[in-house]
């Protein structure tokens, strides 16, 4: 990443501490602690750490240690608080700040009647009821944290200068008590973050999409600070306003002006959710004929709800006899040009959208690899097609990678974009 | 997850520390530390902590500081190398250890020689040139670790008692070094791992696996160390040996007889890897029709390399008029039982083999959400069908989670192990 200038105002910290064995041998992967990052990104707080740490007393201890001495505002430890042995996190807490245990009867009152329940409904292990307690522990001083979706309470308290949330490492819920209690409660009077904006781009590299836009990052980096964000399937441009005086809108649409096609969203804009949007505004319906990438266009297309309003269905035409028994493709093309040709492209558009009768049809071939490559034809070649408004077009893209995964990513983008960027010539 | 023993062998501790602002703000995921976690564990080594800091040199100085009082053996630091302003990590390490910056000058040749060759293909900026010197900078005293892919010198030191490895972010450069250099030259001499296993279920809650198995757990954990790992669409148990007196594979073996048929595979196996391998032994072709996974399920038996032999393509029915055009499902059936029933399943999956004219049709219909639900069809409600043999057969699935994602995901996974089931029953 390239930042090109700086914030330099003074904003409370943050640390978050996931703490489990499975999360340091590389079994587990937190998915907690990016996610809490994300979210904190609204409220201008300064992440100082985010640390994976095992089970173990002495190396909680020294973290804990470490951010107070460093003065961090707000300390989310998490994980540690179920109910078998190596679940130390509480008791190493309790030790650490000097405070007993002590059972919250609230909890203990509602797990027992949860348990209950349960029991009958499956046989539970009744062993597992001498758990319970341990689930309604909390340390004396600290408040409770409600716990709607499973069992380990959640609690909060202040230490030295810091305040403290510990939280169980389930996802969900980890999420509920932070969205639904620990933002409402306690850092919802944090100010907000200095307005920003992330501009998203595809089909264009990290170093073509700089040149483009490099003199309005020199013109005005005191202003905002910019980040250029590459991913292999698009790269982002995200702008922070670092000085009130002047408005990030303006240096969007200049920057929008240069970009051109190659944007296609905003922030958390994903270019399916874009397409999505674009097909149901204009209501249009789709359907597609995939090789290469063996459906993931369709399944990318339906994976948000309400894309059944436009996406009628797809012929995933993994061998060359489906492409020519199902999307009918003459055997003569096949053989003249290929498989991964723009000509078997530009049929298998037209004819999946008249054999599903969509007002659109898209359709992909290509090599992926790792094998099926030539000199002639190079793994990470692919043509899409579109037929859309009667016409028929098809695109040839080239990736450089040998990856099969990527490209299969990179090739699907590829399909999408084109897709947009049609129905917008064709429709706005 | 649960661990059932200890493990008191005394290990060499690591330390996995990744800098950059973009790690921070839940801009960029850090991926690389989780890769590393994974490939440390071939070795005898404790992982004591991964941490994510920003481009802070108070922080990062910090961090160094904490390492080295805790005798962290090695210590991988990545990120911060690359040629801007804020890529602040060299100069903070170079201030900390007290070692001078150098040039390495065969780092450099070889980066002028690339990027005379890059400028002459894409009319590169020639700013950049000036940046070149700063990627073959290297500590002092450290030995450089070449970087076949990017520009960026990586190195590795020894200070106090810790051995420093020093890397860029970029995840193919990271792993590239990882792999070709420092694993071969500094780790590879490490006592390997205690022996271990993972088994890999799906189709069963982790409550109910536990009961299967909790009496062996019980009677072994002094031998062994039993971890059960619950992910949504599956749940994994790890078994590392902890007294060499006793062999892995006969408590492998317990647990395999108990719990059947939900066993897949093991360590690093993926359900659709399991059962390409099934179809690639015993020369089955498949095609696939699917209705609420929109393409997911192909997209999965396509996602490894070779799937061409095997899967000849698929219909994505995503309306009943594609059901009923496409895969000739009669409208009065589809009327009487509704789209999501057995009966539709079963038709599905046996007209998609017989138009493709394949050994094996799969199919699945089913309500992934967040709409669609009523009493008596919910949402999560989904039919797999399959026809083999010359049969076919249907299954009712009823996930109890209103997640589109995680329902399209179960319910991939439940028609494999379906597909799975039926292959070993009928073929082998």
């Amino acid at each position: 990443m390239c930042n090109y200038s700086f914030s330099s105002i003074y904003m409370k910290t943050v640390a978050i501490i996931a703490i489990g064995d499975e999360l340091l041998n590389g079994f587990t992967v937190d998915t907690n602690s990016h996610w809490l990052k994300e979210c904190l990104w609204n409220f201008s707080l300064s992440i100082s750490r985010a640390v994976n740490i095992p089970d173990n007393e002495r190396l909680i201890i020294s973290e804990l240690e470490f951010c107070i001495d460093n003065n961090i505002d707000y300390i989310f430890i998490s994980g540690g608080l179920g109910p078998t042995h190596d679940d130390i996190t509480k008791h190493t807490l309790s030790s650490f700040f000097k405070l007993p245990i002590v059972i919250n009867d609230d909890h203990l009152t509602k797990l027992k009647k949860k348990f209950t329940k349960k029991k009958n409904e499956s046989g539970m292990d009744s062993s597992a009821q001498s758990m319970l307690s341990s689930q309604a522990e909390i340390l004396d001083n600290f408040k409770p944290i409600p716990n709607e979706i499973g069992t380990a309470l959640g609690m909060s308290g202040e230490y030295a200068n810091s305040r403290f949330f510990v939280l169980p490492g389930v996802p969900k819920e980890y999420k509920n008590m932070i969205t639904n209690h620990i933002i409402p409660y306690y850092i919802s009077n944090e100010p907000i973050s200095n307005p920003s904006i992330t501009i998203k781009t595809t089909g264009i590299t990290e170093s073509y999409l700089f040149n483009m836009i490099k003199e309005i990052i020199y013109n005005n980096n005191k202003k905002f600070k910019f980040s250029i964000l590459p991913h292999f399937t698009g790269v982002n441009i995200r702008i922070i306003q670092i000085d009130n005086n002047f408005c990030l809108d303006d240096t969007k649409k200049e920057i929008l002006k240069k970009i051109g096609k190659f944007h296609y969203g905003y922030n958390n804009d994903s270019l399916n959710k874009v397409v999505s949007k674009l097909m149901l505004k204009h209501k249009l319906t789709i359907s597609i004929a995939e090789s290469c990438t063996g459906g993931l266009i369709s399944k990318q297309l339906t994976d948000n709800p309400g894309s059944s309003n436009f996406i009628v269905g797809g012929v995933i035409a993994y061998s060359n006899k489906i492409k020519n028994k199902i999307l009918h493709v003459p055997e003569s093309i096949l053989k003249k040009y290929g498989a991964v040709s723009s000509k078997v492209a530009e049929i298998m558009a037209n004819n999946v959208a008249n054999l599903y009768e969509t007002d659109i049809g898209l359709s992909i071939t290509g090599i992926a690899g790792p094998t099926g490559g030539s000199d002639d034809k190079p793994i990470g070649l692919y043509y899409v097609g579109i037929f859309i408004k009667g016409q028929f077009f098809s695109e040839m893209y080239q990736s450089k990678i040998n990856d099969r995964k990527i490209n299969r990513e990179i090739s699907s983008m590829a399909a999408l974009n084109l897709l947009r960027l049609k129905i917008k010539e064709n429709y706005e």
